[in-house]
């Protein structure tokens, strides 16, 4: 058993490892315990807002993430029904006005960039450590693994993500099943059936269902999304979002939609879930963060980009109060993000409503869309603004 | 039995004395067959935009219809629920932009001013005379009334509104019930609860309800109309759109408008009805008119300016062909028309349930309507321009 002021942190995704990233910056010696017995990420594209590239940059990270992944020109919302253009958001101006682009790019290539800044930046890494237990003493954390082994430490971050076990010492409360599922498909650009432009973020949005396709890895992979709302989810049957759902569902969309459709895996889906935001992250030494505090639905793309501003502020919560005031910062921590990741997960579940709207609100949805100027900013304003 | 190459028309309404006027105004012989012992017309306030007004114009009435009624200084569009505005129309600017201004008056003002006018014309008027029979010859058409008189004329126009007798010779069909329920008052200015500004037309737009304000008759009569979506109606009972459905409905209401529906007639009110638009207004030489040609929700406020475009088409027409072409005329006029009306009772519908929305809907309806520019006339040019 380590007998530090480390901080612990729970869990080795991208929350996990930014808050470890971020606070190893301030000088404390910080232990990420990951349960898997490597490094990983699920899924394949993730879209980084200014309001996260802000804070990689001040990492340092910034040109890494970049070089890894593309800068995208705009993001074009389209209606997956007709084909036709809604909006668009040009990321041209993004430097200037946000401080920071608008960068997409593959889930474990931001995972390899953290991973290697931590381990640059001296922070310990474990892997095949599962947290079972984390014990809260008046001046501690101690985390119990299933292995036996056991880490002290002076705080401990639970960033075990939507299914978190941490979260269980605070709320006894479970993911929202939304009833939409995913397929994805993250493929060599040249085997993509359809692709939209290269330099796009496309959406594709209709009467329950969205279309995400844009591009990584530099422009050699190509990123696609299909989400449908599961008939057989509303119909209570056990064995919803099967590839059947997915064809039935998309087989209303524009030819443009259908085609490209054809290259998502059909092996594995995914459903998408939420939660209620909670008014308490904290308890003892141990608080939440990304996902396992506040997970939400992917409509805004903000769940990475709220676990990396989550990992900035926890930072300088921690550097403007002493360690002997860990509770003070940890406070500090969660008065600044619960309003703000809360509003978040409300907006992304209006925004997908939005989205998914048919008939008349469709039409209503469209006219906002197609009247808005594309220089327009007041309904990202504050999402991406800030500092 | 008269015996002549007069035009007959059916019902002394807007329509039918619109049409006789205009008719009159080409030099034919014109004879108005009205059901009822005197002329009169039900509701209160009529809204006569842009499209009705150049007609009335070139017929040499708009300066009457200025006298007897207001030139509102714009049309108002506020959230029922909140009391915000949510867009406003000018009307400052309509004499220049479509040739004529946009006026409200009283039903009886413009029934009184068009009687005037087709006496001044020589149009033979007659009250109490129920059609129950056209009979249509190789070459004239007979009128047959409930009093056992009959009138030859050389052609005839149905202008019976909403419950025709004369559609019956061309379809089977009935009114369709939208379920929403009317009630109105016209008052003195002085015992106006809570009027909004005299110089206004205000539609107060909420979920399932709307109630519109403004002034008649210089400024002297106020006149106010709810307008609510039935619980009853749709729960199947028979006594549905009483007041207490009133009162309950317009609860969630702000305070200005629950004020305001304090000075509402409670002892009747009206339900609200359209038909499904026909493809043919024409059996023999009798052609429908107005109501009875296309009854449309009241949503655009264009039932009588509808009427009135009729009535200047139809005389354009015969004018057009001469009498000895009454079949071509009456088909010209129609084809003319039915388009253009289709069209109109379709977006009456739509433009209804935009102003009835709830919820995500209504957000989205409020955002168009906010973000709107005043001066954006996009949404009706096609309605009151032209010619």
């Amino acid at each position: 058993m380590t007998s530090s002021d480390e901080l612990l942190v729970v869990g080795g995704g991208i929350g996990g490892l930014s808050a470890a990233l971020s606070v190893a910056h301030t000088g404390r010696p910080v232990r990420v315990l990951e349960r898997a017995t490597e490094f990983g990420e699920i899924g394949a594209g993730l879209q980084l807002a200014p309001n996260a590239t802000r804070v990689l940059d001040r990492l340092g990270l910034l040109e890494r993430v970049i070089d890894a992944g593309v800068l995208p020109d705009r993001l074009v919302f389209g209606d997956a029904l007709t084909g036709h253009e809604l909006t668009r958001l040009e990321f041209e101006d993004f430097p200037r006005r946000y401080g920071a682009p608008y960068v997409v790019l593959h889930r474990s290539d931001l995972l390899d960039i953290l991973v290697d800044a931590c381990r640059e930046r001296g922070v310990a890494l474990e892997t095949g450590k599962h947290v079972v237990e984390i014990e809260n003493t008046t001046d501690h954390v101690v985390a119990h693994c299933q292995d036996g082994s056991r880490y002290r430490g002076g705080a401990a971050v639970g960033a075990d993500g939507l299914r978190s076990g941490t979260r269980k010492m605070l709320s006894d409360d479970e993911p929202t099943q939304s009833g939409f599922v995913a397929y994805r498909g993250a493929i060599p650009v040249q085997d993509a059936t359809r692709p939209a432009e290269l330099t796009e973020v496309v959406i594709w949005i209709g009467p329950g269902l969205h279309f995400v396709q844009y591009p990584l890895r530099r422009g050699e992979i190509y990123n696609q999304v299909a989400v449908f709302r599961s008939p057989g989810y509303a119909a209570g049957r056990d064995d919803w979002g099967e590839p059947d759902e997915l064809d039935e569902a998309f087989s209303v969309t524009c030819e443009h939609v259908r085609e490209a459709k054809r290259s998502l895996w059909r092996d594995q889906h995914w459903s998408m879930h939420d939660r209620e935001p909670l008014d308490n992250w904290l308890t003892g030494r141990t608080v939440l963060l990304g996902d396992a505090a506040h997970p939400m639905l992917q409509y805004l793309a903000q769940g990475a980009c709220q676990a990396i501003e989550d990992a900035e502020v926890l930072a300088r919560c921690l550097e403007q109060h002493d360690s002997p005031q860990w509770d003070k910062a940890l406070r500090a921590y969660q008065e600044e993000r619960i309003p703000r990741t809360a509003e978040i997960q409300r907006v992304a579940r209006v925004w997908g409503d939005i989205w998914h709207v048919d008939g008349l609100a469709a039409m209503l949805r469209n006219e906002v869309f197609t009247q808005r100027r594309h220089d327009d900013h007041r309904h990202i304003e504050w999402l991406y603004g800030g500092t």
